[in-house]
């Protein structure tokens, strides 16, 4: 099989990143890679969950969700009470993800959300909501470490455009100054992998997702080590060779998503 | 009281049109006011709602949510299987005015679901996302109308860039071809107005809003006809003087949102 | 068209109310505008929602639901965890109106529920829910001015008919005595208004309602000053000289309304 | 303990019953008992549950539900989307109860549902509404036997006060027509017993309710046989001797209870 | 009609009673009558419901499962926030059973949960659930009493099968030592009884409960006094000369099992 | 860190299982390791889901649940409406699992749905599920197979004891005969592997699982090929040379769990 938009077996998608896409948190990248679309936001509340309270340690969750105009056909909105397995699934892999890379003792007692909501779904949702979630807390890590105001949850929307512009915010990367030290301790970013008519791919689009005898998704750190790794067959079973190949292509992939994060926040990070 | 931002008592805020913001359905526009944003998308099913099958009539209805990150502090979700009940009113509203203006015989057995989603909310999302919705829904009933599939409710989706380009879709307006004979009677918009401090303007932000004795909302056609008039004073009651002191202001705002939307149709409509 | 039950345009329907129907709490109108029955109730509770306490201010709200026999065929109970968007709408609108005459400040930290249940629906039952439940409220309130119990929630409830007799409150108005200060600013009443085969007509039964064109809800205070103004046309729209017999039809009828509340209770109101 | 109204031991509560409260729906009784007061519609509807359909026969069933203002402190609304215990039993009692004295197989492929919907609760709501249901119910099989419409769930609903004049309907009882047969096989009537202070007393109201030992409902049906027997002590046990006294006394209040509802028929029944 | 399994009518099923079958929690009973299976758990913690904090009083309560492979066609998994009807009244109906045989002033501040959980079904499943839970709440009151640990909620499970043995805790029945006094007053059985084709039996299975024209169960103690009596004829309505032959049958039955409660105690109780 | 009980990093827990614990259903086993305890049980229906209907193939779904009284503190019942996401990412992961050995076109038009219910939970009650499910798996579609009766869902259960030894099939494995070609491709079992103290070992208990750095859950063929791989480290990340280490450790566990299998089954499966 040639893929589709004439793409090598281990080429990434083309990938946008615009921060500050909206203004009422501090944190608000639009990611998209090929034609899959995510707004990635993190808002920031002066508060843990009930079962956290007291410790001193910070929390970090994520919640996802796929607007109903997102796919063809249309898509219901979860609105039954009854959120459905793959998003359960989805929101809870992205937290973990995150949590993965952040030292929640620094953090202070203190919540970021990260809402990764799909405007457009072409397979690959759930990688680049955690490739993409990763430059909002950035974001708004940053915004807080700043001391923008006591209550940060409220970040940047009270500041006009020029306000943020006067102090410099907006055109430099958050990471401009070396004094701010951010409660982090690596970069994360995710990649799907896949085996479609017996070949390992790398980056599915949804019309290779529905072909793959094998999907596999895989969260790295920047700096090499794993975070998670999923793989399933539900039609074929795989073989250990095989999984070395995939794990081979992820790593390659999220090398260069890695670079393309770095290259969003202006500054190589960590230094 | 002067407005935060300069703007006269009559005076809308700034305004952008984008079509097109997103490809798996066939209408999509994102719709600014502000910093008020919201992404309407139109979705085609070839079906009606039960209780309407079999009449050969068509339906429109719309929905309306708000992403987490729109606001500080950050909104729940909706997913507590209770809708809140401002959302509904709200989707109530958009989809009574669309329909005010569809031939819903013309439009065949089909429904068209209009999606509003606030991706920023600074005040006016419910009125803005009428004004956007009517665009997206031209946009969707046009691909249906040119027969581009007898899918529609997959609309522009299958095509590549290229395709719609020599199409010559893209860069043209729906309303390009004079033979096409869309189901509509009208175009419709919205806009909010009220009494801050004793004095009516016109498209009242977030701030001016929670400081407003009188809120009201207007829906007119293109031809200057009323399809909704909503005013309510919560603290405050208010006189038949002050009515058409705001209905006059609502006039104004909406002949100049109609424009806009021609405008970003490229071609007056209806001819 | 002429109407069904022989009323002019401007013509209300017959009204019945008797207060004090049921005893358990201080508030109880049974109101009926022909064929349709509400039961407005009326409870205090010395506690005001979490979002206002320890602001020294009270609230009022309401509830709306309709019997399963109200309506033939028979309607559904509100069971699913679901409210419909029309429940939503109306009692949104009755807390509303509400409001809108009642001085929070002077109220002091209580909230008093307005339950508005429908025994019998023959159109109008939101517009009857608010004249009823302002009788209602002004019993609860004179029920707890009076200091009966230092658990007014409790009301009436305790008393033995004959006690109530004795205390001469029962055949008396609550406001017989001069002495009593309610924290009532004005009375509120509520009528329905619309077009029908083009004609401007008051009070629309269910027959009335569904035929109508344009259908208005009004809601003004005794005083003569809007509290709401709702006008929508799903099938049509409408011209601004429309609009104007239409709320010149709307204040007529309140201030029949007004009256029948202020011999209901006996007195004029406010003195 | 003397009984707060007077009663001997062995005394119903004062008993009214009005049959005809509204008018939407064929059967409609408003019965009160002391201060207890429900309201007993029956709708008609002209299918069956799915896993009862194509057997040719009917099915009743009844609801339960109590208005927020009839009990204080306000109870708070069934719109949970979860059923409290409470009332699930109470309305599969009720159900269960008619369904011992109609024939299904006379009633043919219907459905007829009771609401039993109380508007002021002093105790023995669940008793009160068996023997106001029972009365409601034969005012529906009357009005559908009568062959009024082919669409009997509609009733008696389209008449005008003076149609249902001519027809005699209103001011003769359903059962004044000898050539009609119900499909009924005996009346049903409730009532609760109990022991207070170690003596048996008949019709608890809520406060000699809230100090029982041992509360019992007992259903009876007009030929004397035994429904339903619940007998319970959650703070008690009780013995044989016990049990046969309270059995006496609902079995007297029962004998009671049926004349009652043969007089507001104006005919014993079944002749 | 003769038995399937050659029972008398006066015959129950075989019992068996297996103690600690699973160790989480301390009171955990698998209780078997001929093919109806359930595990009773019982779980102490050291709190009561809100309504009932800080009066030193304790409570029982008990909840009832079915696995959904209990019966054939599989039944659904109670999950949809709807818990069926039958399901409250059973769960209901043991919890109160239970509490009135405990004193919950001498129980203290503590709840005790019955989870009953019937992983086959063959009549007379919500019976040998208060048969079973009783043995188990003994045994989790036991634990307790021994003050096992501070955090008695987690009872038996910190301790390993030898530990257990060493403290004789697991040979000897809980009831070996003479200085415990649990909070009990009584223990408690059920058994139903019913009359199948014009006869009373006792115990039925599903077959029998299916053919059953009236359907009793009855509660009581090893004392010999009524905890409960509910007696129900669906198709069919019963006399008093059945009535007592029915709870004749359940007194002989209920002594039978309270000798095999005791019996699997190892030593009678109480003393 | 040397294991509680004493076992080497590449031992499993002892195992247990129980074919036919219960009988209303066709495949009921009860397998245990440790002290973690899981019901498996299967059920057949002659249909499948909607969006399958009129293929001819059939499908296999899993449900997950554990008992309130499997763990202490007690754990709440799945009764809010809302799946907590680990119980949704366990049934499909089972579910996904046993279709990856089953041949869907060879099953037809039915669905077999596996059960999990976990009695007790000492830790790997997912992995636990699946290789019990497997088993429950081959006794269903055995019983099927021999086609014990037109509806197979209610497979043994109509069988008395004796007819089922006089059948032969509770004695023999349902794979004794030679002429029975079940749908299934090979077998399926899982085991949790993990790293604690740096070290990986095999087959995790509660507390284990608790101290984990990183845990991973291998799903396998009989044959040795994957079905799925699921690791995480949610507190730290881990190394390509650990991740080899845990698929070794697993690949060995999961050789042991087959043999147990088949074992169980009396004969080697897949002959």
């Amino acid at each position: 099989m040639s893929r589709r938009d004439h793409r090598q077996p281990d080429d990434l998608r083309p990938l946008k990143i615009k921060r500050h896409f909206t203004r009422a948190v501090p944190g608000s990248v639009l990611i998209q890679a090929g034609r899959t679309t995510v707004l990635c936001t993190a808002s920031v509340a002066e508060q843990v969950p009930p079962w956290m309270a007291g410790q001193g340690r910070g929390w970090v969750t994520a919640e996802y969700g796929m607007l109903p105009g997102s796919t063809a056909p249309r898509k219901d909105r979860d609105r039954g009470g009854k959120i459905d397995g793959r998003t359960t699934e989805i929101q809870r892999l992205v937290g973990r993800s995150l949590r993965a890379v952040v030292d929640l003792d620094a953090l202070g007692e203190r919540t970021v959300t990260l809402d990764c909501d799909v405007l457009e779904a072409d397979g690959g949702t759930r990688t680049l909501s955690i490739t993409g979630a990763w430059i909002a807390l950035v974001d708004a890590l940053h915004a807080c470490s700043r001391g923008l105001s006591p209550e940060c949850s409220r970040g940047l929307s009270q500041f006009s455009r020029q306000d943020v512009a006067k102090m410099g915010l907006s055109p430099l990367s958050p990471l401009a100054s070396k004094r701010v030290k951010l409660p982090l301790t690596d970069s994360v970013a995710a990649v799907s992998v896949g085996i479609v008519e017996g070949r390992p791919i790398l980056d599915l689009d949804y019309r290779e997702d529905s072909a793959a005898e094998v999907d596999m998704n895989v969260v790295m750190t920047g700096g090499g080590r794993f975070v998670e790794v999923q793989g399933t067959g539900e039609e074929a079973t795989f073989t250990e060779t095989e999984l070395s190949a995939m794990l081979q292509l992820a790593r390659q992939g999220i090398t260069e998503l890695t670079a393309a994060q770095q290259s969003a926040l202006e500054k190589a990070w960590p230094l």
